[in-house]
Formats: structure tokens, sequence, C-alpha cells
């Protein structure tokens, strides 16, 4: 591993420190968050190699620490309410929080046993189907929604200071309650999971002749099915009401389809939905922000022709604000598409075409 | 649309030339391989929108052709048996193939009226949910499957023309019975379609503040769910019993996942076959070829750091491979992935960290 091993020199003496327990991608990416702010982070994780490694990164120090202010508890979640609760015992001063993907059972769970009003159950939007503190980034959480529960009885200055370090790891603190938190994510995290593996079951057993015509649908479909099985058996029977509301409506519209297909009829409604129900997220990948726009490039399989084509770009001195790149077959199939600010596409297309590219918007 | 009206130049004289019919992604993208190829190409299509479009790209001319040796029909699939009878007696000694994404209602249909032996049923399997001439590619083909489905009536000579064609646009021709591509097609494409759907169908009644908690995942799970309601459909009717078929084992499957959650007991099984089954698909996206390895570099959303990144690298005189880029609500997130020749890597780790970029393997 390539990095300095304390990328932002010594801790600030004026603030207090944090203790993270757990580190696996997001607390590990706390960690190196809060590190950038020159703050003092203390590590914890059962796992010697796990902790290892983020001390390595330079996420923190395996030493205790005394006094803490605060205290993330980024665990599983079926370990995430006996590790809040022995976190508030250990450090009678500290607010604790948590990272755990559900929260009304956590919430529950410790308001059964904690009064203190330290604990502020919160969940950062944030990370992918990698895992692990060698994926962790202190940027992991920038302009993703940190949700923050504080349930009946967390004190307003606890919850305070947890909406300041989301904040200032670039989070958007946004406050819900736990049930609510929970039927949002089953919608828009859980759900998807389940659909995503029932999709990749059916490759399981597949001639490879079948597979061998598989494009870049059936990769963005299935990608979330590589997630860890373990993780996500925790999470789904912890939100397994909110889950299984949401399926219920899927079979629903599965058996809607079967029908269709059994007799010939219609499934364009469906299609309809669905394309309609893919347009409403927000900021939808593929989708630009207003003040955007979208350069379509031929790129050929030749070695070095992204990077002649980076390079001239960056001649003609128009910033590349995003990318996507059309992967199939994990090669580049021939069209990159460079996003720049709206009033420099025209430029750059020019630009492009007239030193031989095939460019266009 | 700032591109040569004619890229390629005059038309080879000692080709015979080429009938498109039908100037959508598909045959547009075919008309430019093979402009690319100094083949004369002339173009047809109902909407003179299309038509225009395609001509402009430089994919073609508008007159007719009289003696075409090749007829593409890239018509949508509830009107290609039409189209392609039309052909083959509108043009008597011409080979005739076709792009649709099913094969068996396309050649028993031709087959039932036509025995001369010139119709060769085809399926390029290449493109994503963007449509039209303006999304077009002479390279939309390259390294990817052109399954040929020659059927029982096919001359020897009309298929080697057809495989020809798809060699010569960077494609790679796999011969299969045409009920095997249409099974094949159900499990890679169309399924994952369906699911895609039902997917994003949960999202069109829910409130917007659960939306703003959506990230890559229902994405990636949903993103072909914008496809085309019209054209799926007509696929998804001429597929109907392959489909069906693998829909009644997701519905089992799904039935699984449901009582499981009732009961609390395990969905374990069905998250690690799911894993399983991603696993399976040939050159992931994602994974990548022995030869490469990936760089992870850390960005921040200021201006310009991407296109800094990239000019550093150009410096640094290591070629990108290839390039992920996590996307989340449409902007960067903080991991660039950067695929380089495996002996290139470290150099370029060492070389990016000692330029202050925080990048490892």
């Amino acid at each position: 591993m390539t990095t300095p091993a304390d990328p932002q020199g010594a801790a600030d003496p004026g603030l207090p420190p944090t203790v993270v327990i757990g580190c696996g991608l997001i607390g590990t990416s706390i960690a190196l968050g809060l590190r950038g702010h020159g703050i003092d982070v203390h590590l914890r994780d059962a796992d010697p190699e796990h902790l290892r490694a983020a001390v390595d990164r330079g996420a923190g120090s395996p030493e205790p620490a005394a006094d803490p202010a605060l205290v993330v508890v980024a665990v599983p979640p079926a370990a995430t309410v006996e590790a809040v609760v022995d976190a508030l015992r250990e450090w009678p001063r500290a607010v604790v929080t948590d990272v755990a993907s559900i929260k009304d059972r956590v919430v529950t769970g410790v308001d059964a046993v904690d009064d203190s009003g330290r604990f502020v159950g919160s969940h950062p939007m944030a990370g992918s189907e990698r895992s692990g503190p060698e994926a962790a980034s202190a940027q992991l959480f920038e302009g993703r929604p940190w949700v923050i529960t504080p349930g009946r009885s967390a004190a307003d200055e606890a919850v305070r200071l947890v909406e300041e370090v989301a904040v200032m790891l670039g989070g958007v603190p946004v406050t819900m309650e736990p049930a609510t938190h929970d039927e949002a994510v089953a919608l828009v995290s859980h759900v998807p999971q389940v659909m995503s593996s029932l999709t990749a079951a059916r490759l399981l057993e597949a001639p490879s002749a079948h597979l061998a015509l598989a494009g870049q649908g059936v990769r963005d479909v299935t990608r979330v099915a590589g997630s860890d099985p373990t993780l996500w058996r925790e999470i789904l029977r912890g939100n397994a009401v909110a889950v299984r509301s949401i399926l219920r409506s899927v079979r629903q519209d599965l058996d809607t389809v079967l029908a269709a297909l059994e007799d010939e009829s219609d499934v364009a409604e469906l299609l309809v939905t669905g394309r309609r129900g893919s347009e409403r997220l927000p900021g939808k990948h593929g989708g630009v922000q207003p003040e955007l726009a979208v350069v379509l490039v031929q790129v050929s399989d030749r070695p070095g022709e992204l990077s002649r084509l980076f390079a001239r770009v960056g001649q003609i001195g128009v910033n590349i604000e995003d990318l996507r790149i059309d992967h199939e077959l994990g090669r580049l199939v021939g069209l990159v598409e460079i996003s720049v600010l709206a009033d420099r596409a025209d430029h750059l297309v020019e630009e492009l075409v007239t030193s031989g590219w095939t460019a266009y918007r």
C-alpha cells in the first residue's frame, strides 16, 4: 500500500478525540475524513487485519482513547445495538452514533436500555459493492445524504454534534423518523438488491454459450448482486417489514407480466411505468446538471487512445466535469461521454473534429 | 451536428452496394461501419427525419440502389418479417439479413413464404438504452457477439456474406439455432429488462424524500428501465415463451424470499446464489483482463480535477487502458479506477503519490 502513514500530520490538540469502532469501508472512510480535519481518531476492530489496514491508511491510532467526545459504531447491523450500548457504558460522557442501514430496530433497541440522550442513530448513505478498509475514501460521503434519526430521546446537543460531523465530511444531513428511513431505504436500496440477486441467480446454471451474449444491460442489473451476502442477510432481516411490503407489490406486477405473456396481451404498461419510475431518480446517472452538456467522442480500441483524447481535451482547455465510458465485455465499445460546462461544448466539439476526432452532441 | 458529411470519402466502385432499411441506432451504426470500409450504402427509412439525420452523419445516400448485394433490414421486430419478405421481392438477387432481437419467429415467418435461401437471420448484440441515428457509432459492434441464425434454408454463400459483414464491423460471429438464441437472450437481456422495469415501477409513486436517498445501486438496477417501451413490448411478445419460463423461476425464488422474510428465516441462500451467478458473467464490468491492473485514485469535486489527473497520468507516460468513475447523484463520488498494464501499475502509483495524489492498488 503506497500511501503515507499519516497524510494529515499530527492531530489538532484543540479538538476532542473520536473513537471509531469497526474498520470496514464506512468506519475507515469516516476516520480518514476526520483525520483530514485534524481530529484525533482512535480505531478499534475485532479483526486485527482490518485494524492494521486502517492504521496503515492513516485513518487513526490503535491506542485506546481516554475521553472521546464522539464514538462512531461502524459494525454490521446485527451487532450494532450491543456495540452502541457497550460504548455508552464505556465512555459515559461521549455522544455515540452508528452507521447501520436499518434504523428502527437499532433506535428502538438502544432506547429500551438507555435514556442518557447520548445516542443518535444515523446512516451515511454512501458506498458501493466494494468493502473493507482498502476501499475507504475520505470523500466517500461528499454530496451524499447522511440520514439522522434522533428518535424520541436524543439530546439536542448530541444531534447537533452528529450533524456537524456529517457536514464536515461533505455529507448532507437529512433528519427522518427511524421508520420512515427504513421505508425509504427499502425502496431505493434493499428491494433493488433483492431484484439484482433474483436476476443474477438465474445465471448460475446457464450454459456458457448463453452467458457469452451478455451485454452491459444485464451487467448493470446484476452489479450489486456481487455484494456481501452476510451483510445483506442482516440488512434484509432487520428491515423485513418494509421490504416485504414492496416485494409483494413487485410480485403482483410480476404476475401481471406473466399473465400478459401467457395470452400475448400487453406488457406495455409495466414498461412505461418502469421508465417513468426510473426518470424520477434525482441526478440520474447519465442525466446532467442543467449547466453541463454531454459531448460524445468515438474512440477505437488502439492502445493509448483514451490518453490521447484526454491530452487533446486538456490542450483545447476545456475541463472534463464528468465522464462515462460504455463498457462491454470489460473493454471500450467506442463512445466516450464527456460532460463539460454547457457553454464550452460547441467549442470542444469543433476543436476535436478539427483534430480528426469524431465528436458530436 | 458538427461532423463531416462524408468522412470516408467516395465509395469504392469495386465493392457492391448495400441497402440499409431502418436508420435507428443499429441500422445507422451498420451503415457507418460499412461506409468506413468504402462500401456504397443506400439508406431508407419511413421517417424522413431519421433518414436525414443518418445521411447527415455520413452513413450513406438517400438515393435508391439498383442492384445491391446485401440488404440489411433494421426495423422494429414486429415489422421485420414483412420488411424482409418485401426486400427479397424488390431485389431478387440480394442477400437479405435482419437485426431483430428475436430470431425464431422471424426465421420461421420468412421461411414460410420464401425458399430462395437468400435470407439469413442475424442479431448483432450491441447497443444500450440509447436509440436513434444520433447515438450511432461505427464501433458499436466491436468485440460484441453477432449471432447468425441460418435456420434450415439459408444458402451457404449467403451465410458467408453476413459473416463477412459482421467481421468487417468488428463483431464476433456466433452461429446458433434460432430457438437457442431466443433462450439465451431471454436470460441475458429480456428478463433483466423486465426485472429492471419491475424495480423502477416501484419508484413512480414514491415520496420525493425517499428518492432523495437513492445511490448508485438502484440507478444501476433501473438504468435499462429507461429503454423504449414500444420496442421492448415487441421484443417481449416476440419471445414470450422463453421469457415466461425464466420469469416463472424468478417468481418461485421471489416467493421463497417473501416466505423467508415473513418468518425471519434465511434469505442468505438467494444472496449467495445471486453473487455466484453474477460472477459467471464473462469479462464482468469491473473485472479486468489478466494483463491489466487497477489503480485507485481519489479525486475531489473541484473543477478541473479530472483533467489535472489525466494530464499528470499523461506526463507520467502510462497509458490509460480503461476507466471507471463512481457516480452518485450524477456526480463524482471520489474514486477513479484507472486500468493500466499490470507492469506499469506500481510506477503509476508511486509517481501519482509523489505528485500529491492519493493513489493505491
